[in-house]
């Protein structure tokens, strides 16, 4: 059985490369998607293919359009959803994708450090599983191995 | 025809009764329901009802459960949502509310500041309407009664 | 038993108050509703509400989002959807909310002069009945309360 | 991962021919599938199979439960739909196809020239993403393998 | 509570005015709903509303369309459908709206003699419930209200 | 606004009567309905209606399609189900309606003694909310009303 | 691209031999499962398996529920459902099955012969496509594939 | 075809291997999925894990969050669910991954003692199948191939 993972989250670091190289050392079966890392890119989707838009608000506009289809396709994809929040940035689009993975019933790992209990704890209570590190998410998949 | 509004949000000032006032005054046929805005019982709700937790994370976690059992029956009742972003705080819950609500297919209007166009832009561009202001979100529903 | 029904079609002519007046005289327990009818308002919706946007699509966009907004909520309101193809006009929006309220199994009824038969047979095939006159609207609607 | 694209719109020209020339190009890993695009078989089809009809309007509904069925099947066997409009003819089978996509939740794009933005704009703002040509469609789709 | 009865099957005979004086005998607060029960109105009404049709196979098929809109209406409506079969008759509505009613998790009950048993056993055990007699189905249902 | 709650659980004491009479006390806008409560009833019902059965695999065949009859119209007609657990019986009928519930997205309350704390892990771990008491199960529900 | 198709329809004669062969002969890359069509073995598979059972009624509900299985299992894994009315036998499994495939969405074929047009007008109506020959039914699968 | 079938049910004897066995043996194209089986594992998945948590409500919590987690991501990869009850233990979590299973409309086989019959009758009327032994859910399954 192969599966295929959504990694929602932040875009700032590597997490998703830790996180991926740890499930091959382990010997899992697993797929991996996500939205686009490439900060950059993600932002300027829009203008690259649509040409330039008249001020921020269409630009952002634009790039989120693109953005969406992408977690879209990706999404009806995947079999388990993982979100993880840092400690900085407003991450709303790693809440809205676990909000929508839960709400389509897609089983779900949210990864949070200590200090996010608080503002966290209603998604944390309505995801799965709630863990605090790359390493224990991938044990909870991997225990869906065992 | 009497429609019933979620009103998904921060709870650090009034918009609600403003929003509901501007309503009434509109004549606008409709029912406001909304998550816990008194913030105190919003956090201590879990320990309110079954006493005192082991600690800070299961205070959370008694609380978050029972905050989530309440949205869940408002927002099945709930025709519309409305989802008010401010500039401060994580405001996580505003996002999974309005994700939640848009993936079961409730029409949804998203009200935040221009300066949070940016973070805000895929959810922005999966919400049905999104507006600046209290007053356009009741513009917006007045156009359904027309 | 009120049953409600939502009058998707062109905005061009009075059909809609025919239909309806003809509903009254037959005693039907019925309840109307529809897209915006006053066409100036339902082009204009966008910058009445959010503005002066920056060219005539980002109009068109911010109109199109607020009048989605209405067609969903009412559409989910309603028990029947009814929709009329004229001679005139694109009319795409008729054919999207038909697939609309076919796909969410809403029964439907079709309304097209002969003229139309062949643009509109696989969208004809779908819905529940084709009639070519405003009379046998009623009348089929008339015999869910016999 | 393989994705299989269904390619509504027009059968006039030879658009789909081309937008899977650019995919192969591309190396994208995608699967296409269409409604009948021979356009007289697509019209002959009912009598084709079912024998001679008693005239033109029965021809069509013979000839459409056909095409209908192909869609269907079609439909439901894919990942993203794309849908073309051109400047002449009606195309509602088109608008048809595409709501009944979005409806379903299959993630979408819509191509069509500058000349139908305000006829179609809110089938576009129901759509994920709007693009004007083929390389921009091929561009969103590529986006997803990045 | 009321609760609302859309009554499947033969059209041939009275059950129906049986069935509901039973019910208001014994006080049930329930509405009923069904097919509609003149069986010659049910054949005609395809060429009563539309006009004459070119042959058998065209009077039916309008008639058809026009019973499954009325059918779909009141079925959508429905808490609870009842399915009656006599020992005459094809009966492949009642069928076809027991399975419609079970595939969409209506709670039902299917009446038939006891010299129908072998040939109804798989519908029999996919209905919630199955009897003998109209007074059985009564007493089903004012189970319910105990 | 009124909520109807289904009270699923052990038919051996008068536990449902103490929680509705909590709810009146409070002024709670609540309807409620529940599973067969007289247990000889229960057990009964499908002789007393379809009359003597040859072994008791089929008296209780009988009685529990009648029974689940009954559970799935009054279920459907709820906004919350409610479901307690004692320290003795099988109670698998709760364990049914519970996950039942969950399911289909209705919002949950498991009430059990803390003796069983281990048994019912994972089922409590899907219900919105787990409480020891009946009080604590009417001060959730009134917490929605706050 | 391969489909599943389900064979519904009476197992009396060897239409669906006969609808296999053609496939194979045209080249079509179908994948057929039917429900058990070995007649006897269809009644007895109920005791086959749990043994005796006290009568005629309990023989049939036993088998029954097997055959329920076996259908429900394969239908699922099906692209598409084609259901042959011969003029012989009640075949309310076949009507069953039809309603079953339609209400899932499932594309469907009716196969009848025009005696039965009359009787089976309304869930023609509801099908895709019907059809008066096994051939007419390789045609329109086939149509799929061009 | 290849099934995959979960395996619901009590975790203290060696009953899935037994199964698997004899499906091999039968040569059935099967794959199978499950629970943790270790008893101690699926106790002690919380604090493996998470580490050490403040009492037993909180380990059992952990636990359970993670053997939800999995049973959700396997159980939507199945295609078929068995349950099997002994005479000893709670089991609910037997009841509640059927109930789930039929909900989700997973055809589902139901193995108890005839000692159960009494407190398992709801859930076996609610379960497609219900037999006595390993064996006999072998032989149903075996029956989908024939």
């Amino acid at each position: 059985m192969e599966l295929t993972v959504y990694l929602a989250g932040q875009i700032h670091d590597n997490w998703r490369e830790e996180l991926i190289e740890q499930a091959k050392t382990k010997g899992l079966s697993l797929n991996f998607v996500s939205p686009q890392v490439d900060h950059a890119r993600s932002d300027s989707i829009g203008e690259d293919i649509l040409g330039e838009q008249p001020n921020k608000l269409y630009q952002d506009d634009a790039a989120s359009s693109i953005n969406n289809f992408r977690t879209e396709v990706l999404m009806q994809k995947s079999d388990i959803v993982i979100g993880l929040f840092g400690e900085k940035y407003k991450q709303w689009n790693t809440a809205m994708d676990m909000a929508t993975a839960i709400t389509l019933n897609k089983p779900t790992i949210l990864i949070r450090p200590e200090s996010l209990i608080h503002p966290l704890k209603e998604l944390s209570n309505k995801a799965n599983v709630t863990v605090e590190t790359i390493d224990h998410a991938i044990d909870v998949i991997s225990y869906v191995f065992e």
